[in-house]
């Protein structure tokens, strides 16, 4: 039993910036100015005590969910740090240190992304705006965090973090083939078709503080793993998505020792070729959106993988 | 780890129809027609011999997510019951059946409604037209079905069963007071408000096979549970959403003692008042919709809640 | 140039019920109860005196959108009539006398429809609930008055009815062959598929003030045009959806005089068969959706087009 | 009447590249690779002859959307132009001269916009890559030709360009003040808000042939709309969305005279803000999501509104 509030919408102007990310040779990122900061928060309650709210229609101990809505929009202008996790565990205690009657609380969010752009300095050159951005609808932050009561007061059980709906698509360079051939196959084989493919990726840290981002050394930022996902992807001859996102998997766990597991849950949305090998080349097609059923593949890794290799 | 194949939607004329189902007092079902039985399945394969297709990039037991749809289009031809859950379960067992390196297999499906419309009889009279039917986006039923191979065959591990989407309003009659007031408290206390909520509602049987409709007498049809739903909702003067569902669950235990438990998953989404009183009669209201932040309530009843009652 | 706000739901509990509509053979509706009405309301506002609000900065005028919101929830509770248009014209002429720099409005609404619920009587028999509906989120009423102000104040110069999102499919009985054939051809002729086709149906009445429903034997009731369509669409062997949509047309017109023209958006959703002819019966079939793209129709028909016949 | 095809999503691998654009100041953009090339289509057929299509269940003349689909797809092979409305052109002289039975055609779409993705170069740098692409959700670009018979063949009669769904936050630096007040006002006044408005702008060529891009240098690229929208917007402090797109409005015809207009519809999504001047710092704010209603404007300028300035 837990009960909550979700689709919480708020926004943050002049937050304090992520800075001294550690960088990858695989992404330029170094931080982010966090002028605005925006989330889409869900919070999750749990309690015995909130059994009898339904047994007995007793609300004595209830805490409304518009006040938990209320309570949320109050923290993000208290938290003085820099990441999703980092609010979520901040707002996570102030609610177990006001209401008693909550055992655990689970707070996620989605980082609303703003994207930068660029306007005139004036000499015929360009730089980022410090006042407009682009609200975006692509791939963004996701965090997580699970508290409960500890000896010494609240502590984070678990944690995830993650990048969402990032869709990528390769024009060519991809294979599938050599895969199950019986009645029931339709699909042919193809040593390079234009794969486009959805991914969320998630990963957990061994020790769960790391992802607060207090010491940004050790804080995986989600544009890194992000850039790790599409330069994987443009430096790999992949056989399938299972052998595209296990590449993915290994470089992450590789750039990042501070993670225990990295996980994928992948949606495979590739066209359909009607037209090739026009004008006689054969990189030149014309394709179509495919009808609405999408494979996925649900995987997870950790350091014993990487091990092996 | 696992992978498959989701949004697969297939559409049967003329199934086997629904007969025999015992009745209730709380609604007037006793079978469909199955004449048009439609549905949106989903395929999730688990096996440990899938792991070379990720860490070998070898495809050569991979059964392609685009088979497994011809799969499922080709056993919704065979399949003569009359059921969602009897479907995925003859599906399921067909797909370990063909493919030794399938562990385990979770299929599930969301039934996409069709709704009876009336045409005139001449005699000046109306009757469910046999040919035309509505194809409907609100509440539907769900079926899911996880089976393993055992000493004796495939046999169902788990099984879920449900109504999903179902989306009531109660013009008065419902209060919400008496909850923790505090400086993060906005929401105002009300002894009557228009109470609107979407739910999703789902039972497991105590024996998983009664969820297949083989033997009618003990199958529980998703709209059956709607129906106890509504009825309850109409019956009941409730202090909160937590009181309502609680005897909701209470009212579909105590009508189908095969089932083991009953779970929901319940969202707020109430009109705000903005003109009460209007001419002097209390129950006459303006309201708008809220702002996009939902409450929701997540809760497990079984037959322990029952005889506590 | 004109501005407004759009996506206004507003809710009305107990507003006055729709009585004394003329009945046709092809519908059992004669009237709506109105316990619940729901609008989902767009205004527009037309005026030379907002340009200044464009070309000076000058906000003088300007009549700010919020505040239309609230000026629309308002009047929902003034309102003492039992029709969309009647509502969304009643509003329209307040708008007009209040703000003397507006030169026309257009306001216009889609109905959000409660679907009836069944509760027992109490002695085996079931009646709707007086107090528990269902919103639905299928096919919905659409009203839309466009007013100027006329030597005699507010005048309708244009009125629009209609019936949106109305989803039919039809087991069997519907052809489509003989089409153009050439190079580009590659959908098979059927003599009988599984249509299935969503429709917007508009009408416009000879006299605009006929929309109101302020003489319901007058009005024509979104729920009468739904019945036609099924009605139709059971009845009629039809070689095309332009085939069906006309006899639709033609039958709207004849039940109603009152009307000048009718209109027709559709859509073909219609899905692809996998298996046909099962145990040798050629009306069972397995059928999947179709691939995303969608054929059209958009048709109008006046009085010439009945008389014709 | 007219009947077609929408939702026609097709893609080119390795179109012409767009090159030799004219730069404007506010704007890096100078071309497209055209790598992927990505397109949501609408075809609309017009015809007197299709009337009997209606009137006489007679297939004998009509073109299957099927069909349309089909051809749509094959002329993408076919086009080696660079631009949206060329291809919208070059496919819509080929309906005409393969069909004598269409009188006019509409052709129009939505460019399926695809990122570039940075990826390092070896030596510590980064470039795009040539393979990989992100499918972005955000705003995208528009076009529409309108195609009659003319004495001479088909004839452009109608072109309508643009950039839909630009959604943009400034994060202060806009005022809304001095507005209506009233008893239905109760939006406060605001000499500083964070504005966060969303836009479709559209443009007209003074001779429509300039739309194809034919000649680049007459070409207006909707990436060049887009980024004065955004510099506009960084520059002015706007006094409301109508003072906002005026501004802009005048700048796309002061950079383009090759254009006769400028239309606009904005959406206004502001955030609602509930903690402001957080640690006595008043640019500091916490904001939320505000309710569904939108207000919007919509607004046409031409030449003679920039000769008045």
């Amino acid at each position: 039993m837990n009960y909550g509030k979700e689709k919480i919408g708020i926004y943050r102007t002049y937050a304090s910036p992520l800075e001294n990310v550690r960088t990858i040779p695989e992404s330029s990122f170094d931080g982010r100015d966090n002028t605005l900061l925006g989330l889409d928060v869900r919070v999750r309650l749990e309690g015995d005590e909130f059994f009898k709210n339904f047994e007995e229609a007793d609300n004595s101990n209830l805490v409304a969910t518009d006040s938990m809505k209320n309570f949320v929009q109050y923290q993000l202008g208290e938290y003085d740090g820099a990441t999703v996790e980092g609010f979520l565990d901040f707002t996570g205690r102030r609610f177990l240190e006001q209401y008693s009657q909550i055992d655990a609380i689970q707070m996620s969010a989605d980082q609303i992304p703003f994207d930068e752009l660029d306007v005139p300095t004036g000499d015929g050159d360009f730089e980022p705006s410090e006042l407009v951005f682009r609200v975006s609808d692509n791939e963004s932050g996701f965090g997580e965090v699970y508290l409960t009561r500890g000896d010494d007061g609240p502590q984070i059980e678990e944690q995830n973090s993650g990048i969402t709906d990032l869709q990528l698509v390769k024009v060519k360079g991809s294979a599938f083939t050599d895969y199950v051939q019986d009645e029931h196959t339709t699909l042919p084989e193809r040593e390079d078709r234009t794969l486009y493919v959805s991914m969320d990726i998630f990963w957990n840290y061994e020790d769960p503080e790391d992802c607060l981002g207090e010491e940004p050394q050790r804080y995986v930022a989600s544009e890194q793993v992000r850039d790790i996902a599409h330069v994987m992807f443009d430096e790999v001859y992949s056989r399938s998505i299972q052998d595209l996102i296990y590449q993915i998997g290994l470089r992450v766990l590789e750039r990042f020792p501070q993670l225990e597991s990295v996980n994928f849950e992948a949606n495979n949305q590739t066209w359909i070729a009607v037209r090739e090998e026009i004008d006689g080349d054969e990189d030149v097609r014309v394709l179509r959106e495919p009808a609405r059923p999408t494979g996925y593949q649900q995987f997870s890794m950790n350091r014993d993988d990487l091990d092996e290799e």
